[in-house]
């Protein structure tokens, strides 16, 4: 039997549940609650990483890292390092401040389960967390290679990749961008993180110049078909399967793919995007198929 | 002349304005303005690092890397990064939703300068900017070492340091705390830190265990001897001298030396931990007399 056009394909299912469940497990070890008197600290930390996310920037990272035959249990290590940097940002995006979120993945956001201070200190901790996981020998042990990872890491989620993203997000409230701002805010606010997750792989592994570039690639064309089609999904999803409030980028006036192109042209640069991407795969000779699955997967994501 | 016991000496204080002025021209390097769309962000990190800080932190990086003949060059690089995690937890600390601070060394606070949002992303960025510069070879040839100055300060400065203090700072203004967990708040929140820049001289010099050991010792009672003045600056100093709002702490309900054990036994612990932090020192046989005078400058200072 054929899989329904908008679930993921079964194998492909199967090894993003497989990913879940270790990269939890690493999350969960290396974010153990305490008896000390701070523990909401940690309890928040946990509230905003194991939550239900579907880990797919520790999915790039462990798949790009067996195309080099790396350890997965170090590779899982930098995954959630990573995941680590993806859901500090997340937390603070909620904050009453900037997005104001009052639910994410079906959850209260950590600010809202906790408050507000406690929601900006988890999140400074995670951050911090990431590197101190990136700088320790179990991740890898060839220290210039951690060095690699954190300062690869560091350019991608910080004021030049992340961070600056961010802050062009908010700037673009008030002011009209143009559709080449609007992509490069992208490649800054998600498009670096996710090259990060699929170049870890080859830097762990000590990969060739053109096969880190093709992964790179990959990973920016299928950023940029996330974003659009997170775009389209805040426009037409059900909360109810994105498990978070719908529609907040129109209401904040937010520039989306959605608003600079319109829906139907947005939904024609995803495929486009998501065809690209897969053809930058091409140099792994048919041994990247689980990443080629999971760029099929974003286009016909409903959530 | 003898100095004024409330002045720096001036040696320590001709000492003192020649780390400013190098670490600031260091932080300046790093931290450029640009033209780009989202430059906002830059302006906002260079607000919250380049403000007439006393870069104490950096201060102790320079001194004790120098009694390890460590190229001052790459220390200084060190130092800006301790200052721009140092400068990050101010920038996050004086948000509303925290100590809501509206003036630091008498200016604007970032949030106040600029907005809540464009703070918390200042904020984020500077810690994210501390681990880039610690990553890279211009810090140190050995990757090794880059990796240990990371470990070392994502731990002081992490859930398990500065931000599980801050964490605890915050609880004890609903719960009231004994000494012991006020020494311990105060250790991590501010000790730790202090430890990591005294002890980052010795792992880029390779020191000896008993060398790390007196200069973390060290660290760590002047840190709290630091603490304690600050508490005592906070009901007496005039806020014309310190730059910032004083008597927030009793406001807030906050648990501090002075509320704990009176404001004449609070004096007599800082004295007794700055003598102590000295005495550590012995090691050095009289290479270490500008740290020796830093310690006594704490006791001293009236901002």
């Amino acid at each position: 039997m054929a899989p329904s056009p908008r679930e993921a394909a079964p194998r492909l299912q199967q090894e993003m549940n497989a990913v879940v469940e270790s990269v939890n497990k690493t999350i969960d070890r290396l974010l153990p609650e305490t008896d000390l008197a701070e523990n909401k600290l940690y309890q928040a930390m946990r509230h905003g990483t194991l939550n239900g996310g579907k880990r797919l920037r520790p999915f790039l990272v462990m798949h790009s890292a067996s195309l080099f035959n790396v350890d997965p249990l170090r590779a899982r290590r930098v995954a959630a390092a990573l995941e680590f940097v993806h859901c500090y940002s997340l937390v603070h995006d909620d904050l009453p401040a900037m997005d104001n979120a009052a639910l994410r993945r079906g959850k209260p956001t950590v600010h809202r389960q906790y408050d507000e201070a406690t929601a900006i200190l988890a999140g400074d901790a995670l951050l911090t967390l990431a590197f101190q996981v990136l700088s320790e020998p179990d991740t890898h042990e060839d220290p210039r290679v951690r060095c690699e990872l954190i300062s690869a890491l560091a350019k991608a989620s910080g004021g030049h990749g992340m961070v600056g993203g961010q802050m062009l997000d908010l700037i673009g409230e008030e002011k009209e961008f143009d559709l080449g701002t609007i992509s490069r805010l992208q490649r800054m606010k998600t498009g670096k993180l996710m090259a990060f997750a699929c170049e870890a792989g080859a830097i762990m592994g000590k990969g060739n110049e053109p096969h880190r570039k093709a992964l790179c690639n990959y990973a920016y064309d299928l950023g940029l078909a996330f974003q659009v089609t997170d775009d389209i999904l805040d426009v037409e999803a059900d909360p109810q399967d994105t498990g978070k409030d719908t529609q907040k980028d129109e209401q904040a006036g937010k520039a989306t793919f959605v608003s600079a192109m319109g829906k139907e042209q947005a939904k024609e640069r995803a495929e486009m995007l998501v065809k690209q991407a897969i053809a930058h795969l091409k140099i792994f000779d048919g041994r990247a198929e689980m990443l080629k699955e999971l760029a099929q997967y974003v286009l016909e994501r409903r959530a």
